[in-house]
């Protein structure tokens, strides 16, 4: 089964959460927007914005999967865990993943919120001081309480993976939280990490996975820029 | 199989999602951390911060059954959607049933950051010209893309219910987010309201359903207040 990929073209964004999971599995997929002219970005917006579409997306990240389109990154994870043999098999247990991810999809609209909390529709220069503001509180009770929290799922589990004995599609989606947070906010982060060595030490492993190594290396992984959720600013850094 | 619900007793919240598709089911439940005394709210902050708990939840509303606590919102839906039949039998309609239940979720943290943009750590009172600011591209930009877009899905399913042919918690979710609405903003939703036509008829239905008619009458139905999700405040209404 080929999946299709539809996401931003020039940004990871939760587009990257479906992505690590597709390359760590080694899954024939391809990445519709990132291919140029129109079969890229237009083809995306195509299927958004068609009216006569009896299930259409939100907004993107969504997956094409034959006549299947499915959006919601965690919907998309919860789809393809089992069948990337990233997910465990009883219903509990992926109950259990799925409840995880649904804790970083909150975490990840707080992070992006720190650079846009008046809202999405304004520039960063516009609401700078209120992005000041946030990111402090931010750093000082949310970023303890979410990454303590999976830090302490990890630790319970044996510290190796978050959810039963093998890599899950949440494991790959702690790697990039914590490699986006480097990128965004480096020297909070750097005082955080001795708190959260599981979570630290996790990331290195799945860095090194043969295949996600491999994708790291590539063209294909989308550098973390001034766009997106994860987005350095100085003032922001504390 | 009886169900427990745990969550914040004095607010609607989040877990009235939950409590309004038991309630419709006619389930056999209890509200844990409404009941008086020890058994109520210390019952539920017990379960969040018990050290040794394998499977612990990151904040409520969750729900146990047996011995399986599961938590988020959504997940909970999922899970409870098959079971107490206001979900699609096949997969591809419980994703797509998952898929929009997120797209609620992704707006109920919207609405929640109107009165709280730079953060739930600060009163309302820290940060009122930042509400406001919000709360005016808030129904500029967000609240048509949102409601415009569950109006769509209603109107191509054919006007009665959002996905296939019964309700599902997602229609139930979206007459508390109306009823919610015009709690918080009644001026500002008044003037939206002729736009959604489909989403104003979908309330009245579910709110004149049997079952949801004796809840809403009831006493188990938690009223809007100063607090929680949906909050009056004059100034933010435009």
């Amino acid at each position: 089964m080929r999946y299709e990929l539809y996401y931003h073209p020039t940004i990871p964004g939760r587009g990257e959460l479906v992505r690590l999971a597709l390359e760590e599995a080694g899954a024939d997929y391809v990445d519709v927007a990132r291919k140029s002219g129109k079969t890229g970005a237009p083809a995306m917006f195509k299927i958004i914005e068609d009216r006569r579409a009896a299930r259409p997306p939100f907004a993107p990240p969504f997956l094409k999967v034959g006549q299947l389109v499915i959006a919601q990154t965690a919907n998309i994870l919860f789809y393809l865990g089992p069948r990337l043999k990233l997910a465990p098999r009883d219903e509990a247990g992926q109950l259990w993943l799925n409840q995880l991810q649904l804790t970083v999809t909150d975490f990840v609209v707080e992070i992006h919120d720190t650079h846009h909390p008046i809202g999405s529709w304004l520039y960063y220069e516009d609401q700078r001081p209120e992005a000041k503001r946030r990111s402090k509180g931010f750093w000082r009770y949310r970023v303890p309480k979410f990454l303590g929290y999976f830090e302490q799922v990890l630790r319970k589990n044996g510290g190796t993976y978050l959810v039963g004995r093998r890599l899950t599609y949440v494991d790959l989606s702690l790697f990039q939280i914590i490699d986006g947070l480097r990128y965004a906010f480096p020297k909070r982060m750097k005082r955080l990490e001795k708190k959260i060595p599981g979570l630290v030490a996790l990331h290195d492993r799945v860095a090194a996975r043969p295949r996600i190594n491999a994708y790291l290396a590539s063209k294909r992984r989308i550098a973390f820029s001034e766009w997106g959720i994860f987005r350095y600013f100085k003032e922001l850094d504390g």
